[in-house]
């Protein structure tokens, strides 16, 4: 695969620099439009536009729609105004509203000035929905059917107005004030009768989003359900927009990544990590890495405390750090088992007794497990016997504690209409430090004090 | 929505204590075969058989595949031969699979005499493949088309055949010995005229996998290409099954799963949270705990090492706390950022000098800021001038190093074949711990020694 794809490349490479113009126009017919958005991710700006009038409009436009904003504004800027307006005359609603939101003004003014009155109107209202809620992905080419109409004249009517819809597997069927009365799937009216009324075959159970449900929602609904495409209803239950499946397989990357970043601590980053400046991305990592390191206070207070012991038995400093890795990672493993089981809906808040019933269980486990495999570390090593006994039990103390408040933590965020994925290893590991060289020197204290 | 569930569960009950088993059947209806299926888990044996009882056929079979394995077995075990007969047949055939896979060998043999020598010897082929290859989550259920047939005669047959298949919305044109030779989306079959021919409107370069490609690459080809099901084939490209949209949204989650699970230095597990056994769950958290664990003897070694200059400046211990944590932060955010763009297509084994590159000046950035930072609050804390500057100097140099480490090491897995998950924070943070207390003490003798 890779490599046809880079023998294609090579190709379109030749025919450009030949200038066979009819030719390279042949060969892009046979790519799909991503992947053309892929090349010209490595041309020029002349190369660029030469390959964008090749192509036809409908393609141009699906092409357009995969650039990424800085690409696409370079190609605002020098294409004529005439392509400009059959471009975005081509793009599905929900494209047209992305690549908007990403533009300067003065675009989106230049934009906005190639369009009717009505989709002006229209325009403004989806600028305005917020980001990440169901009003935002949405798009409106969806085909609307009547109660009323028989199988025939329904199909009739897709052939007739399908051709510029994003999907017409799902057909919405409305009423005069445009209020959702059910959903056909075009599946249904092909194996159906001909003379059979919407009204009879359409579902009237329809799953549906409003504009400003969360789209993380919308896309458990859809993978639940197994939906391929979700209307977006208002109050009144008037069907404004709908999403498709493609999209929402977007959403649950994003928000998968979204995930991943806070739980490593970091401000969430919705663009590419070849494409984010340097300083962006040391902006999104600063935040919590200064208060967490300000925070490591409470462990240098905590030190500072035991200090006299520490001078007396400098080898106890020796198992600070397989401490604390020790406890952060098994924090670590019971907070990502729970956020995950909350972000796939798994776990609900009732479910927090049990949760913490089990990490109890299973922290007694792995403490007892490791604290006697480090016992014979220890002893393998050369180490006192009261201080293997020391570390030993603070390792099983600590494990203990940090599973419990993994497990609890993400819990206890959910409850507070918190994420949890901030609860994550790194918040976890700050707690349980301080924790666990509270337990290690008090028990040092007992056990060593008096030497 | 959750109320309403909440509600519905509640008349469910009721309805099947007063056995008004009458208005159950109606009630259900017009519940989605999922949520069926959620409410059978909070069901006692017999009040699971009675709703099993009132579904038609075709439901029972559709909860049937929602249902966890163990309740599947629990089904099994007290339904009659005829009611299992009927359900086996129902089923699609990955969903029969998928419940096989998890079935005691008895139950499996009993499932295998329902079926006809045909289907006996297909069940055996699927069970066959690898876990997580294209070939264990396909599909037998599509529609295949001729060259030759006409619109009019290809929309005839999808009526004929297709109430049985999985999706109608892309057809697969077949030659004679089943070799794919294009496809064809009922909707271009549906807006296409009567009398052309299905070889003039299928398209030709097909998007295609084999049985054995990792089922993960398969979800990036539906999600890039927006596809609705993608043909698997086999070497002589032959179609041998599809896979359709809804099953890739599963799989992008429990890929998803594995690497949050993976990062956390957990075996992945494919069960939900609550479903797992105390033991499972631990076993599986066990084996990194204990490596890292272990693997601390380097730390301990390094420490102990530097014994002298610890007891002559007992002060230092406080901050190896701060130091290790930062180290582990800052290295778990590069790692999770480049395991994701990995993860997701956005970094090649070949920008790996681009990823270093933009890692050191993001490093720069952060290092420099963390470190003054830091030598404000020691300073604030009484610390001793040359105390602030060596950990401020150590601070610097390990965020640099964590960085660097954290986004060069998913790449080199990458490079080795292996999973790029695995180079995640508790790796990293064990590996820097190590190289932070060396530079840190090094930095404290040249600096402190002759105090």
């Amino acid at each position: 695969m890779d490599e046809n794809i880079k023998l294609r490349e090579e190709r379109i490479d030749a025919l450009l620099q030949e200038k066979k113009y009819a030719m390279l126009r042949t060969e892009l017919t046979d790519i799909p439009s991503v992947d053309i958005a892929e090349i010209i991710d490595d041309l020029d700006a002349k190369s660029t536009l030469i390959v964008f009038r090749l192509l036809h409009k409908d393609v141009a436009a699906e092409v357009f729609a995969h650039l990424l904003p800085q690409q696409q504004q370079a190609i605002v800027e020098v294409i004529s105004e005439a392509k400009l307006k059959e471009i975005i005359a081509e793009l599905f609603f929900d494209d047209k509203i992305d690549f908007l939101e990403e533009m300067p003004a003065s675009v989106v003014k230049r934009v906005i000035k190639t369009s009717s009155e009505e989709e002006r109107r229209q325009i403004n209202q989806f600028l305005n929905y917020p980001e990440d809620c169901a009003g935002s992905i949405m798009t409106i080419e969806h085909v609307s059917l009547r109660k009323e109409m028989t199988v025939v004249q329904a199909l009739e009517h897709i052939r007739k107005t399908g051709p510029d819809k994003e999907t017409i597997y799902t057909c919405y069927v409305l009423s005069d004030s445009r209020v959702l009365e059910g959903i056909v799937s075009l599946r249904k009216l092909v194996l159906a009768d001909d003379d059979q009324v919407v009204g009879e075959i359409m579902s009237e159970n329809v799953i549906s989003v409003t504009t400003l449900d969360d789209q993380e929602e919308v896309a458990h609904l859809v993978r639940k359900y197994d939906l391929l495409s979700i209307p977006v209803v208002d109050k009144e239950n008037r069907l404004v927009g709908i999403i498709t499946v493609d999209d929402i397989m977007d959403v649950m990357e994003e928000e998968n990544t979204e995930d991943f970043h806070k739980m490593a601590s970091m401000a969430p980053n919705d663009q590419e990590y070849l494409h984010s400046s340097t300083f962006s991305l040391a902006r999104k990592r600063f935040p919590w890495l200064l208060l967490l390191m300000v925070s490591a206070t409470f462990t240098a207070a905590v030190i500072g405390t035991f200090e006299d012991i520490l001078s007396a038995v400098v080898v106890l400093a020796a198992s600070i750090p397989m401490l604390m890795d020790t406890a952060g990672n098994a924090g670590s493993q019971s907070s990502t088992l729970v956020i995950r089981g909350i972000a796939l809906g798994e776990i609900e808040l009732t479910d927090y007794l049990k949760v913490f019933w089990k990490e109890f269980r299973v922290s007694l486990i792995v403490s007892v497990v490791l604290g006697l495999v480090n016992m014979v570390r220890m002893f393998l090593f050369g180490y006192s016997f009261l201080v293997a006994v020391t570390v030993s039990l603070s390792l099983g103390a600590t494990v203990i504690m940090a599973k419990l408040l993994g497990g609890s933590l993400p819990i206890a965020a959910k409850k507070l209409n918190l994420d949890p994925a901030i609860m994550a290893g790194p918040l976890i590991t700050t707690v349980v430090d301080t924790l666990s060289l509270l337990v290690y020197f008090n028990i040092a204290s007992m056990l060593l004090g008096g030497l």
